[in-house]
Order: C-alpha cells, then structure tokens, then sequence
C-alpha cells in the first residue's frame, strides 16, 4: 500500500510545530505586550477542527492567565444579523483556510466596534487574516488530505504560545520546545500498535471521554473518526458524560478515553472503573501504565509531557486510530466521501 | 399499558409553564431592572439538561439583548482551581437539583469576586440556591422521571423572561403568554403519529441537527434519546455538520431536523435537500408542509410560533418520539439503565 497522503501530513507534524515556534515565537511575544491589558475576555469564532483549537484555549487561557473564553454563535453574525456588543472582548478567528464567510463577519464586525482582533490560519493572504487587525500564521505548509491534522496541531500550538506570551512566562516557552520530540517519541511507539484497528472493522459508533485540557482532544479525535471512517463518535466530558449518556453504555460498547496525566486524570480513572464494571470495550490514551492496563486497546504516550501540553501530543493516537481504521475498511484516507477542503457556511 | 411518570410529566408542561409565567413574571421584571448595566457579557455554568438551556440563551440573549454568552468550564473552579477573573460577567447557574457541587463552585467564586449572580433551580431550598444573590425558582413541582421534562421547558421559559425583562419589550411578554396553548396543541397533534416509532425499533444511532434558537433543542432531543432508547444520537448546527460529519450519511442514515420557521430556515431546507440526495432518513420538525413533505417521519407544530420561543415547542415531538421509541424497544422510560436523578459531579 504506498504512503497516503493523511499519513504523510500525520508524520509532518514535529516539523510543522517546530517551524511554528521557530518563526513565531516572537512576534507572539509583542503581540501578547500590545493586547495586554485590553481585554476582559476571549471570544473565539471557528469551526469545525479550529472549533476544537477553541475548546482548548478554554482550559489554556483559564489555567494559565485566568482569562474566560467565550466560543462565539457565528449565526448571530451573520443569519440573524443581531451581532452583540463585544464591549471587553479580544475578538479571535480560527480558520485554515480562512475562507468560512461566517468566522469573517464576526471578526470584521468585532473591528467595526473597535476591538482587537486576531486572526490564526494557515493563510495569511486569506480574507479572515485581512479582516483582522493582527495574524498570526500557522507554518504547517499546504494541508492536501481533506482531514485536518498538522493545522489542528499548529493552531493549537500558536494558542499556547499566545498563553504563556500573556503571561510571559520563560519556563513554558521551555516546555514548548520540547514538544516536537515528545511528538516524534509518540508516532514511533504507535507505529506497531495500529494492526490492532482492524478490532473496530464493524464498530458503528463510538464514545471519545476527556476532560480539561483533553476536552478538546475527545472533539477531534471524534471528529477525525468520523471524517475518515464513517462510525459515528461522540465527544464528551466526563462530567457531562455521566449527566446521562452514561446509559447507552452495555457490554462491548467502545468508548476512547483521553487521560493523560493532569490534574483531572482521577476523575477518569473513576470513570474507567465504572465504565469497565459496566463492560464497556476501552481504548485508552495515557502515560499511565495502570490505566493502560485495563483498555483492550492501549495507546501509550511518553512520559513527562507538561500536563497543559498533553492535548498537541494525546491527539496523535486519535490521528493515527483514525487512519488504521479507514484502511482496514478500505476507505480513501484522503479524500473522504463528501467532504471538501475548505467549507463555506453562513 | 399504565401511562408512564414521563408520560404525565410531558403533558404537564403547559401548566408549568404557566405556573411560572404566574409567579415569577414580575420577581423577573424587578430582578431585571436591579441588574441593567452591571455587566457586559453572561457566563452560564450548567450540566446536562441545564446546559441545553444555556445553549439557548446564547441566542436569545444574543439577538434580543446584544449580550455575548459564554457557557462556564466548571473543572477551571473545581479540579483545577484556577477560576478565571470574572470582570464584566453576570454569572449565572442553572441546575434543576441544585445540587451539583461544579455549579455551586462557579457561583460561590462569582461572588468572592463581587460579580452579580443568579440561581435558576427547581429547589429554591438547595446549595446552588444558597449560593447564589438571586434566585428564580422554576414552579416545575417535582420532577420524578429521571430524564428531564418540564425542568427543561421551565428552564428556557426563564430565561425567555430574563432576555424580556432586560429589554423591557412588552411585546415579547404577550407572546410568552401564548406559549401554553401552543404547547398543549403541539401535544394533540402529536398523539396519532407516536406509532410510527416502531419503525425506528432497531435504529443504533441517528444525528440530530438544529441552528440558531434551536441549536439548544438539537442537544436536548439528543440527550432524550440517548437517556431513554439508549440509542446513540448526536447533536450538530447545520453548519458544524456540514464541516466534517457530513461524510457519514449514507443511504437510510437517520437524521431528525429541527427546522421551524425561523431566519435560520433556509439554510436548514438546503441542507434537507442534500440529505435527500445522500439517501438520508429523514425526521422534520416543522410548521412548514414542504419541508415535512421530504421526511419519513413528519412531526408537525402548529402555525405562528413566535421564532423566539420555538424551542419551547420544538422539543415536545422529540421529547414524544424518545419515550414513543423507549417503548418499542421495551425500555423502562421511567428508570432508564445507569441513571440518577440527581448527579454531583466535581
């Protein structure tokens, strides 16, 4: 089978992290100098997989500047033409492409009332960088399989850049550096595990469990399932996920759970617990060899990975899952049916 | 067969929502006016059900008052103990038990910070209640079915009269006033169609796939699904769907569109007619003829729903058809498999 494309930009993506910091990390720092004080909050407009970049700054912005982040109702913008008043808000845009009309509008209105305004995408020529007052670039090269990765791992990366500039903290500029290595560590221990996807050749649907900072990575690898095989996934919190849906769970039922280690990891080991008396089939993203041990498919991570940096690093197994299994359904990884590569919506 | 709890506690809806208009219509008008210009935007904390709800206010608030809506991330105040600054934001929690200590966390440490805050619970009596400066009770009387009815439809009316009562907007208090009758209709008409459940006896999972005001009634149909038939449902905005999940329709997949008359309805007919053209199975919620022409399953609401206030109605067929399909699968609707009324989750 020659290489496909998807794998290829899967793999790319140490590189494309490390160009990012490489090019960035700089302007990021007089970018974060000039917004400081400015703002009370973050509003995010996106879709799709940048959406899933937005649900992690939720957690960076928190934890790290103790800022709330808002993911924006783009409709508002544009459908209903009632945008609200952003008074307070620093006003970002996440997009690849940045082509989506309605993630503009909300920019371009966020600059008519005289916020500030960024944009993050992989083109800077692109009417969403235009609209806003300050880009920043994502590096990642063109992204040629219709499923986004390398795009998704750069945007998120450029989010934590902008967290630890605002708080301008040198300690996690040093942790950010080593994420292209804990990333290359990742893809080669999973290299032997993937055989083992051919388990879920008939798996119709599927549960992805995070929390915290991994609330992000259950969203995309969900969504990364369901682009390239067609099962359906559903991402949840674990919180929410006990708030009712834990009732669809019988015996065989698959649920994916993300735990890296973090501060949140006792709730899903008790999550686990339940879900194993329950008789749930697990796969399990972790560093933890205890936790491991209960999934009939594990997906080990390397040790140490800074807890806030787990998500650029816990999504490569959902990546690389995700692409096993749209082979062993012998499903076209790049070119999925009925996707196009950049989607306009209103 | 003896009617179910959930069966009378679906029929009770238009009386608890008067019930509420009754009591609380004025307490709300008072409360509106105590809070005028203290704050820019609204931060929501909520579970389940209650985050549904919230989901509504992004868009009644936003259309009608102009103000942004951010839902609140619970684990930032609770696990990981890094609340975030909450200047400008009105705080509001919304628990029908009142009892989750995630929620109470959001409010406790609102008003450490000298925000304003407001309590939205069916126990006037409970932790979050206690909490909170404000309260607005909800007058649902007790809710003994474990999935949620009318403590959800109490809950959006609330927050219906909080977006009339910040707008001062005496017209939009006539059209709350017509919402019983509108309820009680869309329950008559309802009745006949149940059987057609059955047809959905062996259905794994479905999408469900709303925009705008009802992007909230996607979610909460979803979630009767799942809690009751223990099918896998899952929610999308027209637009998300159309950035990746899309790839999963295929010939018979079922989707149930939400789709009153609203200025999100074109875009929702547009994409009925794509799903048509994938082989969809299609379920419409609607006033309008055309649209319910397209589907296998037709679920009809009467005419001249104010768009505003169509979640209110919009959800009673899929609060129908879970328990309809509940019982063709021979589930107990009452006592659904791993289930509690009341979940504390941290």
């Amino acid at each position: 089978m020659s290489t496909s494309i998807l794998e290829q930009e899967i793999n790319e993506q140490p590189l494309a992290i490390q160009r990012l910091l490489d090019n960035e990390t700089e302007h990021v720092r007089r970018l974060a100098a000039s917004l400081r004080g400015r703002f009370d909050y973050v509003l995010i407009a996106a879709r799709g997989t940048s959406d899933n970049a937005a649900r992690y700054a939720q957690y960076a912005f928190g934890v790290y500047n103790r800022l709330p982040v808002a993911l924006a109702t783009p409709s508002l913008f544009t459908l209903y033409d009632r945008p609200p008043l952003l008074n307070g808000a620093l006003v970002v845009g996440i997009s690849q492409s940045g082509q989506s009309p309605d993630i503009g509008a909300v920019i371009s209105e966020a600059r008519r009332q005289g916020r500030p305004t960024l944009a993050i995408t992989n083109d800077p020529a692109s009417p969403l960088a235009q609209a806003a007052e300050e880009v920043i670039p994502l590096h990642a090269g063109p992204e040629r399989a219709i499923a986004a990765t390398k795009t998704y791992t750069t945007s998120l990366t450029t989010l934590a850049l902008l967290s630890a500039a605002l708080a301008a903290d040198e300690q996690r500029y040093a942790q950010l550096r080593q994420l292209p290595d804990l990333m290359r560590q990742t893809l080669t221990g999973l290299a032997p595990l993937m055989a083992r996807a051919e388990r879920y050749r008939y798996m119709g649907h599927c549960v992805v469990i995070g929390r915290g900072y991994n609330f992000a990575t259950a969203f995309e690898i969900a969504l990364k399932i369901k682009e390239l095989t067609r099962a359906v996934a559903e991402p949840y919190s674990s919180a929410d996920f006990r708030h009712g849906p834990i009732a669809m769970v019988g015996r065989g039922f698959p649920t994916l759970v993300v735990a890296p280690t973090d501060t949140v990891a006792d709730d899903l080991r008790s999550l686990v617990s339940d879900l194993k008396d329950l008789g749930a089939e697990l796969l399990v993203i972790s560093e933890d060899e205890v936790l491991l041990s209960q999934a009939q498919l594990p997906l080990p991570l390397p040790p140490h990975i800074p807890a806030w940096l787990t998500p650029l690093v816990a999504v490569l197994p959902g990546q690389c899952f995700s692409l096993a299994l749209a082979q062993a359904k012998g499903l076209n990884p790049d070119q999925p049916v009925g996707l196009k590569k950049v989607t306009e919506t209103l």
